[in-house]
């Protein structure tokens, strides 16, 4: 076993093509190979909201997200362990990836309280205090049985402090090799994450500090917390830079359409975010030409598809009229038809920058992409990141 | 064209099998053939409410019910009408009912107003005034498009007075006399629907008013709106009895999975109602033991399936336990297991009836399933039911 606490080889993460920064690989997994750049949805209560295993497999998803937090406090990490884990538990057969809870508690504000030991908090359920260490993160983890599992980190808020986020990421290299001690199930990985906010002296500081763990993959976390794009695109551009080439990088918590597209430029791997559930319940569909609202009145007269280009259920079965029928009468199928046509979106989206990298045509790929999308006015820090793709690592 | 405005032979009514007063039948309708007994799903704004229709049809859906009230007012009739019909709206390729509105409009209590004319009322969405009358009845649902479309009727309440009950189904033929004069669809069969209460003399003389018209179908109206069992029942053998035997015959708004084994023993053809979705919605499962509450603590434990002789996605996937832990996070995964699975449990008990009958053995079989399902203790009314079954009419 390696210093990781992993099966040598069980998570080989393979190159097949570079274009710039950009990299296209099959990275394999005890449940299964998946092909990044991928996007993973988000199953925060052990479902991905509204949609069945079988619509994430005809979709394309590769990966799904476990939420440690909510599913620690319910139903509780033992009944989906009885049921084999999360595969067993959700009935989402492929691989999963579970977040090691802090930064959901982190979010928690004043109903927490950080110390070197962890982190104590109430339950948002029964208001119970619950104590969330490196230690009981990762025992948690493995009874929820993820394939990859994350380091339990402190990812402090934007802004923050400059010392609060140096003290803090120096705490975070100690529960990670807490975190190292007590994992002892060789068939899952364990990433760690990088913080340092948007500081460059301070990402280089806990890179220095998190690098020789030589763990299978590694996060970059800290980041999507509400900073400028102007400041994030940097960070993510100077620490992705500095992560080992062949091994995956995930940005979390990340993103929007334009944020997946420019993490990819900056040779990203791993995406997830609950955006794509969270807009289309709220009525709004993704396209190459925006977000398109249901909510309001155009589309409940217009006889065409959501997305003329998209394969999904929603868009070959029914009108933009009909779904903006249903989000008007608040009918379910609506947020559930939303919901599925946005990750379809955002699955779509990195296997067209799949296609441009292994075609060698990225960056023009990338551009034809924002052009539409952002309606001719494509801003400057997508712009500044896309000009970052050329400069090879 | 028939004085029932019907193309002769577009929905012939081929008998198959009889057990007593119970048969099997083929049904045809412009978008094809359904066999009855049947169970009706509602999708009561063009929707069943967070099922898709590649559900519907997978779980053994036949026909589906529409709202002529609800979808009237919106998205309006014109635009369900431009996508051509129902089943172009709302992606279900197979036939469809709609009911009169009328049902509904009554329902409104103090908010609406019945003259000769039609029923004037106040849109539950924004106040403003309209009339239903058996023309413009007529003339949403030709414009909605159904295969199967009813009378505007008049339903009283439970308890009414005689004498309003007899006014009202006198009314209630002229009122079918204008819907049929005004219907201009030949595809389109119109069922009228035979009223009357629980009175034995008034659904004798309604049926002496309605049959003449010779509808391809007749409805039996009025019941299930809140008389007791001991009531509805004899007057649903009395007036099953004497509609013709090579028409199908409606029980509208119905029902329980015992109402659907009790119809069928009196030769009822049709059931809808909106309980198998609505009740999933509650949290609850039904079962060949009963009504499954997952909102109990018990079914959080259990590793079992909801119904282990089910065969239904939701059957096949999940444990009780995982079912119970949407319901109590509120995931809207659970409405939409629940719902299909009860979807699924209502047409696997119709088709456990035709089995039954074909096998000439519907008494001991509906028998069967009551001493399990009303665990032992089969209610009078419901025994007394059966009974009638085997005085073929």
């Amino acid at each position: 076993m390696s210093k990781s606490g992993t099966m040598p080889g069980m998570f080989e993460f393979q190159i097949q093509a570079r274009d710039g920064r950009a990299r296209v690989a099959q990275f394999h997994t005890p449940r299964g190979a998946v092909t990044t750049p991928m996007f993973m949805p988000v199953g925060t209560q052990g479902t991905v909201k509204g949609i069945s295993p079988q619509e994430l497999l005809d979709i394309g998803s590769q990966m799904i997200l476990g939420n440690t937090y909510h599913l620690m406090l319910r139903p509780g990490e033992a009944l989906v362990q009885a049921h084999g884990g999360l595969p067993g538990f959700t009935a989402y057969p492929g691989p999963f990836l579970t977040d090691s809870g802090g930064f959901q508690v982190m979010s928690l504000g004043h109903m927490r309280k950080i110390t070197e030991e962890g982190v104590t908090f109430k339950s948002h359920i029964d208001g119970s205090a619950v104590q969330l260490t490196p230690e009981r993160s990762v025992a948690v983890q493995e009874a929820l049985g993820a394939d990859i599992i994350m380091a339990f980190d402190e990812c402090p808020p934007y802004p923050a402090e400059r010392d609060y986020i140096q003290r803090s990421l120096e705490r975070t290299e100690r529960w990670l090799a807490r975190c190292l001690k007590a994992k002892t199930r060789p068939e899952q990985a364990l990433f760690a994450i990088v913080q340092g906010g948007v500081h460059q002296d301070l990402r280089e500081q806990s890179l220095e500090l998190t690098l020789p763990y030589d763990t299978p993959g590694f996060a970059l976390g800290g980041l999507a917390v509400g900073e400028p794009k102007e400041e994030m695109y940097p960070a993510v551009a100077f620490t992705a830079d500095r992560l080992p080439a062949h091994k995956p990088r995930y940005l979390m918590g990340v993103g929007h359409p334009e944020d997946l597209v420019a993490g990819i430029a900056l040779g990203v791997d791993m995406f997830d975010c609950v955006y794509p559930t969270r807009t289309g319940r709220f009525g709004y569909a993704l396209t190459d030409d925006g977000r398109l609202n249901l909510n309001a009145s155009a589309p409940r007269q217009q006889l065409m598809p959501l997305d003329s280009e998209c394969d999904c259920y929603a868009c070959r079965q029914y009108t933009r009229a009909y779904l903006a029928h249903l989000v008007r009468a608040e009918e379910m199928l609506g947020p559930r038809m939303l919901s599925l046509h946005n990750l379809r979106y955002l699955h779509r989206l990195v296997e067209r920058a799949r296609v441009a990298i292994e075609a060698g045509e990225f960056h023009s790929w990338a551009t034809g992409w924002a052009e539409r999308y952002f309606k001719g006015q494509i801003p400057a820090w997508f712009q500044k990141t896309l000009s970052l793709n050329a400069h090879e690592a």
